[in-house]
C-alpha cells in the first residue's frame, strides 16, 4: 500500500515520500524495511533513529530525530496504529449461510446474512441477529438471543436464555449463563443447590476473553454492561453487575452480587469479594484482592485492598522488616542499658 | 401462583392473604409487585418496610416491622427460599432419547430416558447412567462411565476411563481427565513425559463449574469426595484427593497430590501446594496461599497461611509500616542523645 | 509383565526373584502386592520396609533397609519410575482415518495415518501432519498448520494460522490464537479494537494443559518455545515469547509483550506483568507478582516480588508486626520516661 494512501487514510500529515511501499504494520523493535510502526510514548522517540521500518506514526507535537525514517503525524498516534493495523488486515470471512452440519432447532430466528459453521447447535426458540457469525462448534441453548453484527467464536456456551446484544465478541470457549455457585448447608452438612435459572444480559459491544465463564443467579440477573471488554479466563459470579466500559484483565474473579460501576479497570488476577461495590473509574493493579466497597476513583492495590500510594510505600518496608526487628532489639539493648546504669 | 399454596409447600406459617398472585421470586431491593422475596441474615429485616415485594420468607422467631409486606415464617428462610426458586423454574427438559446426529462408539451402555444431544461423541465402552442428560457438543471417551441421573452440559469433556458417579452436574466446558502436569527433568534439561493413564472419580452428587479442569495422574487416582462443590475456572491437579462436602470457589488451584479431607472451604482464587494435607473444616479466605499441611478446623489466610486472626492483625500494621520505620528512626535519633549526654 | 523384563527394559539391576509378576505401577503408600513402585528422593527409604509392593525402583548408591521388597537400583530412579509407567499403558490409539462426521474444507493437506475424529472441523487450507490424532469436537481454522506426531484433544480450538509444530500435545478445550486484549481508549471513554490478526507460533515439543488460552497480538507473534510445558488455565496475552523448556504451572498467566526466556520455571498462579523480560532459569514461587524485569537464575517470591531468601524472613516478621509495634510504642513509652527523669 503506498504510504501516501495510508497517511491520508489515517488523516496524518505526511513527511517523507509517498510513493514508499509499506507491506505490514510491525512493532517498533521488530520492524523491517516495508513496515510502518509507531511511537505513541514520547520516551520511545530515541528508537527512531534506529528502527528499520520505513515509516513511523508518531504525535503532532513531537520533535523527530535526525535520521528518522518516513513520518506521518496524527494527533492520536496509537489510534491511528490502531486503524493502520485494520488497513492491513486480510481475513476472508466465513461464508455466509447456515452450514448443513448445523443442528437447528425449531422457532430459530435468523437475521439476513448469517454465517453458521459446523457442528453449531442452536436451540429451539433461540434467535441470530443479522450478520453474526458463529463459528464451528458452537452451542446456543433454546431461548437465547444474539444480536446483529456478533462474532461468537469456535467452542463457546451461550445457555438457555441468555441475552447478547449488538456487535458482541466473544472469544473462543466462552461459557455465559452457567449455574451459580449456590447453595444452601443443610443441618447435616450437605449443600442444597439453589436453583440457578435467572437472566445474563450482555449489552452491546462487549467483548469476552477466551475460556471466560459468566454465571447466571437463581433470583435478578448478571448483566455486563455496554462496551466493557473482559480478558480470558475471567469469572463473572452470578448475579454481579459490571458496568459500562469496564475492562477486566485475564484471570480476574469476581464473587456473587458485586457491582462493578462504569469505567472501572482491573488487572490481571484481581480477585473481588461478593456483596460489594466497586465504585466508578476505581483501577486495581495486578493480583489485588478487594475485601470490601471502594469509593469511585480510587487507586487500589494489596490484599486487603489500600490506596496504591501507601501498598507501595508499606511494601517497599516489608522488604526491610527484617533488619527493622533487627533495629527494635537493638533499641530495646540500648535502652535497657541506659535504664540499668540509672538505677 | 396462590401465596396460600406456596407457604403450604414450604411448609411455612403464612401471615397475610393467602389468595395473593406470586409471579416470581426476586431479591429484596430487585422485588417488585407480584414478587415474593426473603430475609435470612436478621440485619436485612429493616429493607422490609421499603421492600416494594407482595410476600417475605422470614424466620419463625423474627419480629417483622409494621408496614411490611405478607409473610411466610419458616424455619430455615434460606432454604425455603431455595425451594421457593424451584417452584418458578420453568425449564423443559430436553427431548429422550440419543440425537441422530451424536456419534455414538460400539459397546455404548445408555441407561433408559436418557437425553444426547448433537453433536455429542461417546466413545467405545463408555456408559451412561438413566435419566442422565448430556447437552450438545459434550465428549464422553471410550471407557468412560457416567452414572443416572447426571446433568453434563456442553463442551464438557470427560476423557478415558473416567468414573464419574449419580447426580453429579458438570457446567460447561469441565475437562476431567486431562493428562497430568508430570515430567522428568532430563540431564539436557529437556522434560520427559511421565505418561498420565491413572484413574479419575468424581463420587456422586458432585458438581463442577464451567471451565474447570481436573487432571489424572500417572498411578493412582483423582478423587472427588461425594456431595463436594467447585466454582468455576478451577485447577485440581493429579493424584488430588477431595474429601466429601468440600466447597472450591472459583480460581482455586490445588497442586498435585495434595489431600484436602471432608467440609473444607476454599474461597475465590485460593492457592494449595502439592503433597500436603488439608485438614477437615479448613477455611481459607480468597486468594491465600497455602505452603503447607493445616490441623483441622483451621481458619486462615495470607501467604503464606496464617492463622485469620493474626492475619487480619498483621495486615493493619503492614499498612502503617511506613510510619512505623519512621517511630523506629525517631527512637533511634532521640536515643542517641540520650546516650551521648551520658558520656 | 516379569520384573526380570522390567529390569531390563529400565537398564536397571534386579536384586530380587525375576519371575515376580508385575501387574501396575503405584505410589509407595498406595502400592499393593503385585505392584512396582519407586523411591526417588532418599528421605522416602524409611517407607522401604512398609510397602506392601513386591518391587521397587531406586538408585545405584541407595542402602536399602532390610526387609524391602524387590529392588531395581536405576541411575536415574525418578526417569526410571516414568519409563516403567510407560511400559503398562495399555491405551489402544484411536482408529487412522478421517471419521465420516468430520468437516473438512477445501484444500486441507493431511499427513499419513492421521486420525481425525467426529465432529471435528479442518477450515480450508489448514493442514494436520503425519500419525496426528485430532479427538473428537476439535476445531482446526482456516490455514492454521498442525505439524507430526501431535495430540490434539477434545474440544481444542486452534485459530487461524495459527502454526503449531511437530510433537506438540494439546489438552483438551485449549484455546491458541484468540484476539489480544487490546483496545484504545478514545476520547468519550469507549475502547477501539485494535485488530489483533499476527501470528502464534507453537514450536516442538511444547505441551499445553486443558483450557490454557494463548492469545494472538496486532502485530508480531506469540511464541511458545520448544520443549516448554505449559499446565491447565494458563494465560498467555498476546506477542508474550516463551523460551524453550520453560516451566509454567496451572493458572499462572503473563501480560502482553514479556518475554520468558529459557528454563524459567513459575508455580502455580504466579502473575507477570507486561513489557517485562523474565532471565533464564528464573524460578518464581507459587502466587508471585512478578512487577519488573528479573535477572537471570534469581529465585523469587512475593508481590511485588523479591529473592525468596528476603520474603521468606520478611514473612516471619510480618506475622509478629502486631507485637512488633506494640515493641515500639513500649521503647517510646520507657525512652520518654528516661527523657522526662533528665530533666
Amino acid at each position: 500500500m503506498r504510504l501516501g494512501d495510508i497517511a491520508q487514510r489515517l488523516h496524518g500529515r505526511l513527511e517523507g515520500d509517498p510513493d514508499i511501499d509499506i507491506v505490514r504494520v510491525a512493532g517498533i523493535e521488530q520492524a523491517q524495511p516495508g513496515d510502518l510502526t509507531f511511537v505513541a510514548n514520547p520516551k520511545y522517540l530515541a528508537h527512531l533513529q534506529a528502527t528499520r521500518a520505513s515509516a513511523v506514526i508518531v504525535g503532532t507535537p513531537v520533535t523527530v530525530p535526525a535520521g528518522a525514517p518516513a513520518i506521518i503525524r496524527c494527533e492520536h498516534p496509537y489510534m491511528a496504529f490502531a486503524q493502520a493495523v485494520s488497513l492491513f488486515v486480510q481475513q476472508a470471512p466465513p461464508p455466509v449461510g447456515i452450514d448443513r452440519l448445523a443442528a437447528v432447532g425449531s422457532d430459530v430466528t435468523v437475521g439476513e446474512q448469517v454465517s453458521i459453521g459446523p457442528f453449531v447447535t442452536i436451540g429451539a426458540g433461540a434467535s441470530v441477529g443479522a450478520r453474526t457469525i458463529v463459528y464451528p462448534n458452537v452451542v446456543i441453548a433454546p431461548g437465547a438471543t444474539v444480536g446483529d453484527d456478533c462474532v461468537i467464536h469456535s467452542q463457546a456456551s451461550i445457555r438457555e436464555r441468555v441475552q447478547v446484544g449488538h456487535r458482541v465478541v466473544l472469544q473462543d470457549g466462552v461459557v455465559i449463563g452457567s449455574d451459580g455457585f449456590g447453595f444452601v448447608k443443610q443441618p447435616d452438612g450437605a449443600h442444597f443447590k439453589i436453583p440457578q435459572h435467572a437472566d445474563v444480559v450482555i449489552e452491546d459491544d462487549v467483548e469476552i476473553g477466551a475460556n471466560t465463564t459468566i454465571d447466571r443467579p437463581a433470583v435478578g440477573e448478571t448483566r455486563i454492561g455496554a462496551g466493557s471488554k473482559i480478558d480470558n479466563l475471567v469469572q463473572i459470579g452470578h448475579g454481579v453487575s459490571i458496568g459500562r466500559r469496564v475492562l477486566l484483565a485475564a484471570q480476574v474473579g469476581i464473587a456473587g452480587s458485586t457491582v462493578i460501576e462504569d469505567d472501572v479497570v482491573l488487572a490481571g488476577q484481581v480477585g473481588v469479594a461478593g456483596h460489594i461495590r466497586v465504585g466508578k473509574g476505581v483501577v486495581a493493579t495486578g493480583q489485588t484482592g478487594l475485601t470490601g466497597s471502594i469509593a469511585p476513583g480510587e487507586f487500589v492495590s494489596g490484599c486487603p485492598e489500600m490506596p496504591n500510594r501507601d501498598w507501595l510505600k508499606a511494601s517497599a518496608v516489608f522488604r526491610q522488616l527484617p533488619e527493622l526487628k533487627k533495629r527494635v532489639a537493638d533499641l530495646e539493648q540500648r535502652l535497657r542499658e541506659l535504664e540499668d546504669r540509672r538505677e
